[in-house]
């Protein structure tokens, strides 16, 4: 049975899946040139999958069959379940909850092996959509606190799949690295009366170094404390906390910006792997004020060591502003 | 100039080592069948290395010469130096400081091959004391806040070098990882008016489900939210918060659990690499109530995904309690 544990010295929350001890994928070696009859991510294997939650559809296809432009379906390995009824158990000064939660995969496009600055705008923008729908519908259930969106491209940046796709976890708690943005950037307004993220985009235009792309209403930016060499964020110039609240015209922004960064980056490193995770408020707190969506990009480029493991200290050899300048300065 | 610049949104401390730019493992593939005659750390090849700032030597042997048992020296591409001046430095809204500390190696042996299982008891002592007394020199610094103590073993964690070596990184400012355990551990003393790793170990004892190893004055065993398969920490029974203040027959009975332990997982895991990190008290100010020091070991099996590095909620899929199970039923 799985469950999600606290470790009681620094209230960090762990899900402990037993469930997915016998996936298929754990520990598995990523193979570059796998079999596209096997890949149950490919059109033509729709059955090797669970059933769709949601999927775009060419006219006439019919769900869980050919005909379709994306789907989204539920982990098949899910580390959390919405059928999980929400308990709490304790054991000594030992806490666990049940695994409730959800885990949906969200199958980008039948091409088993473009990566998304290779889709076309309109395609982007979909995709995007899709997230902040699947968004919107997970916030109904009450017990689910907080979601996370996540994308990890390459084995060195933990794929287990190379076909194209995002990943959405919902959970019963707000994770710790996550409390930890919103909590001290609610300290910060409450200092300055001032979003800390806001701020940090007005001194960034000013100074301009370390900027790679401010056309529309994102601007793209290696962060002044970027802990790994080419670390990128995408932000919204105009304050908001919660991605699903993205409007029409500010979704073909970002498939515009999302496209030209990833693009710059996969010319700048050989080899480009990396997560792409987008920070957004929590599902039933508001933190409207204080906080403000954003993507963060880790370029797998160096291994993390134990030092950056055991302190939080992460050692970068390459300044953000020579990253942001180099990038800059590539023409798509 | 390399400087350590803070995150203004979470207060996350990263050293921009821009003098580690050119450093040639940066970025390199690790070489299993590195040619001897190249390696830095071994015997003959001390002209290789910065001078050594204290060694084990043999009879008659002279310093940076061969004839040693162990040697400590300065990294030659150290993150944070001890000539460098502590400053401050404000622009804006972001902060840093001058890149004051010291990063120093500790080759554990000639022995090019050897993890630190296969040294003798007397000889892993000897490492630790002189880990030990490395701490209480540096302490004499009054810049320096906080010292972590780690070492990297194999490609997968990080290491550039296969030569036994561990590493000491002493830094102007306590990292956050660091502050957030002596933070809450101070939290929990205040309510509780006990150590919150005394109450783990007590109830880990009286359980003995995810207990590996608790001979003598330490115990070894699996987290409870163990973040990882087969997550190790070793811990000294009696309260104590600075590792430096370990005696000599600790150190003898350190020896073996650490011995022992490792032995343990090499035998479970094949191809066993990992990052072991010694947690330990800040140097200048006073957790020796609330505080306990401690050994985590990580195995590096898995690969660490977007979702672990956004969110700090980790997905373990081997029940610290299996984990510990299958390594108590190892006979060394």
């Amino acid at each position: 049975m799985s469950e999600i544990r606290k470790d009681p010295i620094v209230n960090r929350w762990v899900i402990i899946a037993t469930d997915r001890k016998n996936r298929p994928n754990d520990f598995s070696v990523y193979e570059e040139n796998e079999d596209l009859a096997h890949c149950p991510f490919c059109e033509g294997n729709e059955i090797m999958t669970t059933p769709e939650i949601t999927a775009i559809r060419r006219a006439s296809s019919t769900p869980n069959s050919e005909g379709w432009d994306l789907r989204v379906i539920p982990n098949k390995f899910p580390a959390l379940r919405v059928e999980n009824e929400l308990k709490q158990r304790k054991t000594g000064i030992y806490e666990s909850l049940s695994a409730t939660g959800a885990h949906e995969l969200i199958i980008e496009s039948p091409d088993h092996k473009k990566d998304l600055h290779q889709f076309s705008e309109e395609k982007i923008s979909s995709i995007l959509t899709t997230i902040k729908n699947r968004i919107l519908d997970l916030k109904n259930d009450i017990r689910l606190l907080h979601i996370m969106i996540f994308k990890n491209v390459g084995p060195k940046a933990g794929a287990t799949l190379k076909h194209p796709h995002f990943q959405l976890i919902a959970m019963p708690v707000i994770p710790k690295r996550a409390m930890e943005e919103l909590g001290c950037s609610r300290d910060y307004f409450k200092t300055n009366k001032k979003c800390v993220f806001c701020d940090i985009i007005k001194q960034e235009t000013e100074s301009g170094r370390r900027i790679i792309d401010s056309g529309g209403e994102f601007v793209s930016f290696c962060p002044y404390a970027s802990r790994f060499p080419f670390e990128t964020w995408i932000i919204p110039k105009n304050h908001s906390a919660d991605f699903s609240g993205i409007e029409d015209h500010e979704i073909k922004d970002l498939s515009r910006i999302l496209k030209n960064t990833i693009s710059k980056l996969h010319r700048a490193i050989p080899d480009f792997q990396y997560n792409l995770l987008i920070h957004t408020s929590p599902l039933q707190s508001d933190f409207s004020e204080s906080f403000h969506w954003h993507i963060e990009i880790f370029p797998r480029i160096v291994k993390t060591a134990g030092f950056e493991w055991g302190t939080g200290f992460f050692i970068n050899s390459t300044p953000p502003e020579e990253a942001a300048e180099f990038l800059r300065e590539i023409q798509n």
